[in-house]
């Protein structure tokens, strides 16, 4: 942790309260987060507003993309979108990690200073839930960053060079295990498959070799979505090659194997999409939680403290059947643009209005030539899928960046030198 | 290791005696036995030679060139030539690896099969020399092997990509240290030099957070090389950011550190090139070995059994002063050459003449744009130096592959299609 911050020395900063603006500190620059930065610092001068913005990175990343760099064919600019790109001059960013809140003092502890806020927004998202399967955390890999995602490629491009090395090859090297067939473990599967047969012959291995497993407790992949969509799906990625464990529970995970139900699977490699939780500085910060998801009213204000919004994966909403929203991109956008309203009601003396989800569905891409899903209620798939899920990415583009946004992630997938880059290796900005 | 061999049944295969033609076993595709075979292949129906090429992979390595995929500049295609383009219908090749020979019973132990002989040329080249320091054989890596070049490339994005994930991050993850500063440490030094600044930002690192260090224990890099050109050397190599630790040898490696004099540097890649020993067959099949080099007579016939002939780093050769040649690949193509025509006068019942190395020079590349080396006797360096090292490298294509794979060779640096390709993930071939 040290050497992330080498340049700097250790330090407090408060942020002096500045004449009679009011401090809104928004922690996480997700789906939900960056909806309110922009749309907050829009408003900053109309409502007098002291804006700031910390993440861990100087970026924003698609986390719902993040099976592509996973599998090798993007390297990481396809992503992300840097954050001076995306807010405002009112919005200051800090880049640093979130160690507690305090809501009772009203400020938030940073590794490297404490920041005092009037408002806080509270889009942290999501840890992996781990259902304390012995060894499972320990011994595992997930999908929830850019930088994790990259270790997953160096990981299995590592396995494909080491299995030729005769001293350094080991049992089970080539057996991927990915747990969870959710949206998460559906693209990440769909990715691989397309990915594994361009790389394997790069370190000389015949793709026949591999065995790329899915292991999931629940008896459908994508439990929960529809029937029909979801056998189509476990059809198409059985006809990549994928080994689907359905309705088998992951019982352990050391490093060398994997029990999936009675079956020992030697491998070196296993990632968890099995499931999420809210992010765990919220349960720790005195929130109440269910399943580290923080409890929230209609306003999306915290039910504990009325100067905490919580947006996202971070908190928990139930819809007027009272059934909790699952954690979603498009959830976390509605309620960071219905936050930036209620925020300024309040702060105009009117009244906060309800949060109401529109869904507009959703689609699972399954490599980069499959998809299925639901649009406005209809079922798609195949080709229509695949662009309709591209027509999604250019609308989250748009909301984010605007036409050049727009126009730079189009054009970056023919030339490269045209995505969205930025200087990401320092270690602040 | 059973793996690499699950589509066949263990068996042993004895090669018939076809008539009365004379059987010629050809151990390793090196650069000595790639010469020997391409010439034998021409003069086998001249002769009456039924002959066998053994290699371990079903392509020719050029072992001097691996630095290049080490850095991830080269992915492989360009290290190597497919066996079957370098020799002639007349030589049968066998992918298997040499487990022992039986010079007493002339025939040599396969993994696979045993194969008999009547004459028997061994070209296995070298393995590395640890000179029995602690733990050095079990923590290093090493460049002898185009799968071990690539290990090493994986290992580094690994590292970088670890780098950034935090429950992965480990103390000396970005220490690289190569132990020794021959032309094998040199030439990679040089490599990782120029490649670490253009991978490290694809993983989002500072590349200054990156240590390359090299180790000596002789008091100058380049031992026994030209002394003007030895400090040239370590002058760019300084200047391109690597920390030179001369005349200091290693005293311990563990998983985590390597012990260099009395300091303590903390690393998860040490790289092994401080020098080699003849290949083990040699010593363990009862030849006479210096180091593991077998000697050998003028006419480089084994000392111990005159049908087996020993060309390259597998046996020593002492040149009118006494002093023995370097293992080098000049040597060895010599060695190739010569031994052809050794055998041709003994088949036709002339007497063979003793083996005379003629030095054409030696040039060591440092990273893409610098060399230094002595040509017939004149010291090169700079742009110079450089082209002269690529004409080196298209005299070795030409003399292998004649015309056709020099077009291909020169064409392939531009249009990466066009490189000498083959399919090597099949296991036999």
């Amino acid at each position: 942790m040290q050497r992330f911050f080498k340049n700097f020395s250790i330090k407090e900063v408060r942020v002096v309260q500045q004449s009679n603006k009011k401090r809104v500190v928004i922690l996480g620059a997700g789906y939900g987060g960056v909806i309110a930065a922009q749309g907050l610092g829009k408003l900053a001068k109309k409502l007098n507003l002291d804006i700031t913005l910390v993440n861990k990175h100087n970026y924003h990343q698609m986390v719902t993309r993040l099976h592509e760099p996973a599998g090798g064919f993007a390297e990481g600019d396809e992503v992300r979108i840097p954050l001076k790109r995306l807010v405002n001059d009112n919005v200051k960013l800090i880049k640093d990690w979130v160690e507690a809140i305090d809501p009772v003092n009203k400020q938030v502890t940073l590794k490297e200073q404490v920041v005092a806020y009037d408002y806080l927004v509270i889009g942290l998202g999501s840890d992996p839930e781990y259902f304390c399967i012995p060894g499972l955390q320990e011994h595992s890999y997930t999908l929830r960053s850019l930088n994790a995602a990259r270790l997953i490629k160096t990981q299995i491009e590592g396995s494909l060079a080491k299995y030729k090395v005769e001293s350094q090859s080991e049992e089970g090297l080539l057996n991927i295990v990915v747990g969870g067939a959710g949206f998460t473990g559906i693209e990440l599967l769909g990715e691989l498959a397309e990915w594994l047969p361009v790389v394997a012959p790069k370190y000389d291995v015949n793709v026949k070799d591999i065995r790329l497993i899915c292991v999931e407790a629940a008896p459908t992949v994508m439990p929960g979505f529809d029937e029909e969509l979801s056998i189509k799906a476990a059809d198409i990625l059985r006809n990549k090659g994928v080994e689907l464990k359905i309705g088998t529970p992951v019982k352990e995970v050391t490093q060398d194997y994997v029990m999936i139900g009675d079956e020992k699977i030697p491998t070196k490699l296993m990632i968890w999409t099995g499931g999420v939780r809210g992010n765990s500085v919220l349960e720790d910060s005195g929130f109440t939680t269910q399943r580290g998801r923080a409890n929230i009213n209609e306003f999306l204000q915290s039910t504990n403290f009325e100067d905490v919004f919580i947006i996202g994966d971070s908190s928990i909403y139930y819809d007027e059947n009272g059934r909790p929203l699952p954690p979603t991109a498009q959830i976390a956008m509605q309620q960071g643009e219905h936050l930036v309203h209620n925020i300024e009601r309040l702060l105009t003396g009117q009244e906060m209005t309800p949060f109401v989800f529109i869904n507009r569905g959703i689609i699972a891409s399954i490599g980069p030539k499959e998809a299925v899903g639901i649009v406005f209620g209809k079922r798609v798939s195949g080709l229509l899928a695949v662009y309709l899920k591209r027509l999604v990415h250019y609308r989250y583009l748009f909301i984010f960046g605007g036409i050049p946004l727009v126009i730079q992630g189009f054009l970056g997938q023919f030339i490269p030198q045209v995505s969205i880059k930025s200087d990401y290796t320092t270690l602040n900005g």
